[in-house]
Formats: C-alpha cells, sequence, structure tokens
C-alpha cells in the first residue's frame, strides 16, 4: 500500500470539493486520464473524455458534480476541476527552492539593495541602484539594469535582461530569455536618415504577471508601458512601447502588439496575431489565433481574421478569384439590373 | 523659476529654427501635449492633436510653420517637428555612459584586440582574434565570437551574441537577446535523413544600424549576408541566410525575411510581413503589417495582403464562402452567357 | 599550381561520384557558381542554372548525370548534387573545435557529471546532477538546468539555456538563445485571477537534432513535449507544451505550434505558420509560409491558406468586397433562381 502522498481526505480539507468512494485512498501526483497510473489522481474538466474513465488507471479521479456519477472510483466531486486540478498540483508540485543569499560569480553594483531575502545567481549583473525584493529569485545570467526595481516573491529564470529604470511587481514569473525594457522602435526620418528618438519611458509590471520565455516589452518612449497586475504572456511575444495590457489578459505565443496600442481587461490574444498601433481593444475581446487587428474593437466579443487554409490547388484556385472580388461584385449588380430589366419587359 | 534645463534661444542656437513668445523660457525635458508638466517641452507634429496645445501644461512646444500661431505660449517653430523633438531628446537624454575598460570577470581571447577606449562589461566573452573599437561598450554577457570585428562607437546591450568571423560596425546598437551569424536553416535530403549545409559565410552590418531585442540575422551559406547602413531593425525579427537588407530600411517588429530575399532601399516593412526565400523587394516600397510577400515586388509603392477581421459569426459566414469562390466565379459567367441568350431571344 | 586543398580524385575516392576531365584538378572550397574563384568548386542544382557554367571562375563543378556534358570544365558528377555539395562542405569546413575541459569560470552543481571530453566554456552553469556527454561543446554562457541531460558530440552554442530536468540527445545542435524547457502556458480561471498550472512534464529532444537561435521548446504539463530525431527547427520558432514533432520535420522561422498538437514525419512547414492546438498533422505534409492551420490534416500534401498579397488600393477594394461575400452568394443564388423562371416563362 502506497504510504506517501496524501489521502483524498486531507485534499478535500485543503482545497475543498467532497470525497465520493474510498477517502482515504492516496496519491501523490497528477497526470491526465489517460496517462496516469496508481498513485496518481487525473481529472475530467470536458464530458467528452468521460469514456477515458474507464480505462483510466488512476487511483482517483477530480470531477465537475454534473460528472460525479461517471464513475465509481475514488473520486473528489469539485464546482471547478480545472482550478481545483491546478491548485492540488502547485500543491503536490512546489517550486524549487533557491537558499538566500548571492553568488560569489555575481557582480552587484554600488548602491544596489539586494534584499538578504533573495537569491541571486551564478553570473547575474545587477546595476547601480537597482534593488530586488525578499523572496525573490534571481537565477543565473540574469541582468538587471540600474535604478530597476525587482518585487517580492518574484523569480527571473536564467538569462533574463530588465533594462536600467524599469519596474518588475511581486509574484511575477519571468521565463529565459525575455527581455524587458529595450528601447522602443522610434525613429523619425530627417533628410534621408533615421534619426533614433531616446525612448526614456519605463516597463511598468504589475503583481502576479507572467513572462515566456524570449518574449519582449519594450520601453516607453516619453510614457511607460504597462502590463497589469495578473497578464500572462506567453514565449515570443512583442509588446511594443507605450502599450497597455489590461489585467487579467492572457495572450498565446509570438503575439504582437504595436505601439501605443491599449488592450482592456481578461482579453484572449490568440497565437500570432498581430494588433496595430494606437488602437483600443475593450474588455473581455477575444481574438483568434493569426487575426491581424487593423481596427479598434469597441465591444467584447470574439474576433476572426484569417484565411482559410486547403489543399494548395484549391486554394489556388479560390485565392485566384480575390483579385477579381471587386469585379464580381460590379458583375452581380450588372446582372441584377439586367434582370430587372428582362422582367420589366414581359 | 526653473533655472535647470535650457532656455528656448539656446536651444534654436543648436539646433535651428526660431522662437515664437518668451526665448528665456527654460525646459528641462520633452513629453507629449497631454502629459507635459512645467518646465517640459512637448511637440505637435499632427495638426488633428492641435486642441491638446488648450489644455497642456509644457512650458513651451515645438511646432511647424503651419501650425506656428496655433497657439500663443512660447513655441519653436521647426521645418520637420518631428526630427527636431528627436534631436533636442537626444540632446536631453545622453545615452548612459560607461567607463573604458574590461571588467575583470571578462573572458578575452587570444589575439583579441579591445581598444582601451571601449568598455567590457562583466562576464563579456571575447574570442580569439576579434576586435572591439574605440568608444564601444559591450555590455554584461555578451558574446563576441572568435574573429568577429565590432566597430567603434557601437552599443551592445546585455546579452547579444556575435558569432565567429561576422561584422558589425560603427554605431551601430544591437539590444539584448538580438543573435547575429547563427547558421542560416541549410540543410539537404539525403536519403530519408537532412544534411547540415555548412554555413561559411557572415552578417555583414553597416554602420548606424539598430537591432532589437531577440532579433536573429543569419550568417550567409556560402557568400554573406548584408545589412547596410541605416537599417533599423525592431525585436523578434527573423532575418535568414544571404538576406541583403538596403540602407535605410525599417522593418517593424516581428518581421520574417526568407533566405536570399533581396530588400531595398528605405523600404518600411509592416510588423509581422513575411517575405519569402530569393524574392527581389524595390525601393522605397511600404509592406503593410502581416502581409505575406509571395513574390518580387518591382515598383515602390504600399503593397498588402491581410484578411479584414471581424465578429467570429460574421467572418465565418464570409470565409465559408471563399472556399466557393471559384466556383461563384463560374456561376457568374454562366449567369451572364444566359442573360446574352434570354436578351437575343428578345 | 594551387597546391592546397583536395584532387577531384580523391574526393570522388571519398564521397563517391565520378570525374569527368582531369582529375587532377585541385579544389580547397566550395562557392555558388557566379562567386567561385579559382581553386573553388561550384555546383548545379538545377538545370535552369546551366548558363552559369559558361561564366563560372570555378576551378570544377558538381552536377548530376543529366547535366554531364554541359560543360567540359573538370567536374564531379554525382547522383544528387545538392547532398554531394553538403558533403563535401562538410569535409572542408570542419566546426571549430574546442578542446575538452571546464574553464575556471564556469559553476558546475554538486553530483552534475560532466564527461571530461566535454568542452564547458566561460560562465557556463550546470545544475545539481545534470549531465554532459563526452565530445559535447557547451559554449559561454548557456545554463544547464538541475539534473537535465546533454547527451554525445552536441553543441550549445552561447547563451542556450535547458531548463531543469530535460533531455538533448546526440549529435544535437543548438542556436543562441534557444530555450528548451520553459513553461507551457498552462492557466486556469478561477474566480477573476488566473492560475498557474505547474508544468512537471519535460522537453525530450532526440539525436541529430537542430534547434535555430532563439527558437523556444516548452516543457510539457504533465506528460513531456517531444521533439524526434533528424527534426531540424530554424530560428524564431515557438513549440508549446506537449507538442509531438515527428522525426526529419523540418520547420522554417518564425513557426508557432500550439499545444498538444501532433506532427507527422518528414513534414515541411514554411516560415511563419500557425498550427493551433491539439490538432494532428500527418506524415509528409507541407504547409506554405503564413498559413494558419486550424484543423487537422489527415492526408499529405501541400496546405495554404494566405491572402494573395498586392497593390493596396488593388487590394482594398477587393478586401472590401471581403466582408459581402456572404451576401453574394445569396445573390448569385437569387439571379439564377430569376434566370429560371425568366427561361421558364419563353
Amino acid at each position: 500500500m502506497n504510504q506517501t502522498g496524501y489521502q483524498l481526505a486531507e485534499i478535500v480539507a485543503r482545497f475543498g470539493g467532497r470525497v465520493e468512494g474510498d477517502g482515504a485512498t492516496r496519491v501523490s501526483q497528477i497526470a491526465t486520464l489517460d496517462c496516469a497510473n496508481a498513485g496518481q489522481i487525473a481529472f475530467l474538466t470536458n464530458a467528452k473524455y468521460r469514456k477515458q474513465l474507464e480505462a483510466t488507471r488512476a487511483s482517483a479521479v477530480i470531477l465537475s458534480e454534473a460528472d460525479a456519477d461517471a464513475t465509481q472510483m475514488p473520486r473528489i466531486v469539485a464546482a471547478n476541476p480545472y482550478s481545483y486540478f491546478a491548485r492540488l498540483s502547485a500543491f503536490l508540485n512546489p517550486l524549487r527552492e533557491y537558499a538566500p543569499g548571492i553568488h560569489p560569480s555575481a557582480v552587484i553594483g554600488q548602491g544596489a539593495q539586494v534584499s538578504p531575502q533573495a537569491h541571486i545567481g551564478a553570473h547575474v549583473w545587477i546595476g547601480e541602484g537597482a534593488s530586488v525584493g525578499a523572496g525573490t529569485v534571481v537565477m543565473v545570467g540574469c541582468s538587471i539594469g540600474e535604478n530597476a526595481s525587482i518585487g517580492e516573491n518574484t523569480r527571473l529564470y536564467p538569462r533574463v535582461v530588465v533594462y536600467h529604470d524599469c519596474v518588475v511587481g511581486n509574484h511575477v514569473i519571468a521565463h529565459s530569455g525575455a527581455v524587458i525594457g529595450a528601447d522602443g522602435f522610434g525613429i523619425a526620418m530627417d533628410e534621408g536618415r533615421w534619426l533614433k528618438i531616446p525612448q526614456i519611458g519605463r516597463v511598468v509590471i504589475g503583481d502576479h504577471v507572467e513572462i515566456g520565455a524570449n518574449t519582449t516589452i519594450d520601453r516607453g518612449a516619453l510614457n511607460d508601458t504597462i502590463i497589469e497586475e495578473g497578464v500572462k504572456l506567453d514565449n515570443q511575444i512583442q509588446i511594443a512601447h507605450n502599450v497597455r495590457v489590461g489585467a487579467h489578459t492572457a495572450m498565446a505565443g509570438c503575439v504582437g502588439v504595436a505601439g501605443s496600442a491599449s488592450i482592456g481587461r481578461y482579453c484572449r490574444i490568440g497565437g500570432g496575431a498581430i494588433i496595430l498601433g494606437h488602437l483600443q481593444v475593450a474588455e473581455n475581446v477575444e481574438v483568434s489565433s493569426g487575426t491581424v487587428v487593423t481596427k479598434s474593437i469597441r465591444e467584447a466579443g470574439t474576433y476572426t481574421g484569417t484565411f482559410p487554409f486547403g489543399e494548395n490547388r484549391e486554394w489556388r484556385k479560390n485565392a485566384a478569384q480575390l483579385r477579381h472580388l471587386d469585379e464580381m461584385a460590379d458583375r452581380i449588380k450588372k446582372l441584377e439590373q439586367q434582370i430587372e430589366t428582362l422582367k420589366g419587359r414581359e
């Protein structure tokens, strides 16, 4: 009998919900229904996977009230099985801890204030006047610019760069290769040459933000670029200067947001979508993957603009007609007029 | 009375233009019309923002001859207010200086030639035979490959990588995470396996080029990849092997240029655009954001190819018809023939 | 007479094919037909470049049986001139070697196993329990997470990050800025806030994989993200959590693959294409550049979905009609009915 892990009864005591079946059942890890082994707990968040309940080797499962009777195996019935799974997994899989202290190879600038409760890894550089809060982990090779401020309980994975004067909140996670505060793309044409416009704003990142690997967030030209609390950015995203991303908005990988766009709260932006500069996007807007948003969106809803893909020869035939669409519209109009004339004659 | 900053009279003595109103007015910083405070100078580059002149708290404003009388506040009248603003801002906001010298944690290869006037930051690595010119700042954690050459008065922000043998000009700026000279994507299929084609060309970057954060420029397969002088590349751009980017061309974020494409001078490529391999793009071409350029562009002009986005249900109805466009064209043609037949019968 | 390099006779003895003309001809480098100089060997892989044979200054050329008589210059006739060129170039341009050993500035965690035959560059960090195999080169500034495993004869260019527990095979190449194993984008909405879902899977990368600069491959949420042997990934690609990329599939720059997508073997994905989450793509599928794949592809073939670009004014006229496409289809149907009615009346 597996004595590691936690009993279902202990889990519901901590996270709520109720147990059906044997509350003494022990689980030590989360897994998907089809990959779970004994000692693991799976979850059902979509009724269409119900039939996987029969074959799963999991010792228990988390499911909703509606699915509560879909199996007789030991189970936790929860209002929101997906967030229950998230909480339980975070409990079973705590982040690796790094001991407070500054690695001897790190270079700390004059006047920098590093909390004794912070971990500063090998080959980190912290510029003059910068600060790092308690409980924060700055992993190997990060670079924190002069006078930048990193809050508490934040984690910067290896090789994150924060430029001078930028502000990163508490409980923020930034993954490797993220660059926060590089110059925005500000240039002015002057007699055949581009002049650089100094980018003197900052990036200000709220609490509980997550920033994906190799994502870039540019500093503002004059005012700041703002990422509000709870925003979640996936990898390879580009946020240009003076953008504002409203609280709790989530963007999937490879999104590009051009300068001075303002995105509302609780938006969901699909992978590879592009939002042009100076646009406004309302709250609770969902943009489909690959969509190019070319004008402001004033109302909540789902917006899409991708060309339906298909087998190349089919696409080629249809796409060729696209170049004649305006002409086709004219021809239809003319046909309608001719029909009317013909009908009139009878 | 604010005694810091510069009098308008001093500014026009240095940068040209003329003062209207009190030339003794002092300003110490640039700001936008709507965010400026006392002691700051704003600028008006577009007549549609004229009404912001009334409410601004700026001490002065830069504007064009055409707008010279739109306000009575102290002002500088300039031929090109935007480039005037760029110059003045660069004067008021000089780049942070870094003292010449090599940080003790930097590793310098045999035979590398580092100017005594260059700054080499912490944890930098400079390969054998590489060179760094006077006035250049190589910030923390950069890696300069063997025999690479970095010119004078160039600035590499933290964690830039330049591969072996590449050439970076003078007055170049490269932001964090930029990778210059990684292998181009050269592979040959051989009996079910890809063979790697050695990439033995270089990247050669001209003077006054700026390269954004996490932008990548691949070395040539046999010949070089060329970025001509004055090119401005935003973040997250991918320039493939053997591309040539003509002088003073500007590309916004997330652009991808495939192998051996040749882009003319003074082009402007919108964010997320893709230019396919081996294409030619003429001078002074503007490509709209999100456009996929699938054949060469021989004439200056603006080119676009994005699917108009819309509310998802509307898009869905219209997009469904796209698969029938070729058939629709046939039906219109048939209708036209039938109409002609009917008309002929009368 | 050039005494460096290799005689054509020596080359065919090593790589096969046959010499026509003087087998004593010496070549020391590969070049394109139009850029080659004396002492260099060029190659003809496409009959449409045949006329370049007349003007080339190359000392020899590699060509196919079909083109064997297109020139009388010294030449190697090979079944597949392109792969022959790849092999010969790899022979003439061996990768720079780095001596085994650990740079004194590198930081090696407790229990890490680094082969004495591995090269560990300056400012590298290797976490506790990680391993690096013989013949592997870990260049400056790389970060290898705790318990990660790097195989033999693998090369990590400067500033590659491998997160904890990930597995990288043998003969793998990863270019600068690549991030392997960052957290996938797993979040669950819970009472107005996103909860983070721990990403406890790994990334597992097979042998002979190449990963481009600034490409990111996320670790799995519960199960692993899998990159099978021989996969070639260009720069700036995003591979989300739990994706499987089948053996020998090649992806060009800026591709995004969303979570849990499964790509078959020997696929070719064009630059900037997007593949949505949970989709299946069969073997031998080619996806055109810039295509958004929104549903599973069950059969081999070429698939495309880009909007044909054009001069902006033309595009604008045609694109405007796109919003009326559904209505146009209705109007055509109505016209057809009216025509039938009119024809019936006669």
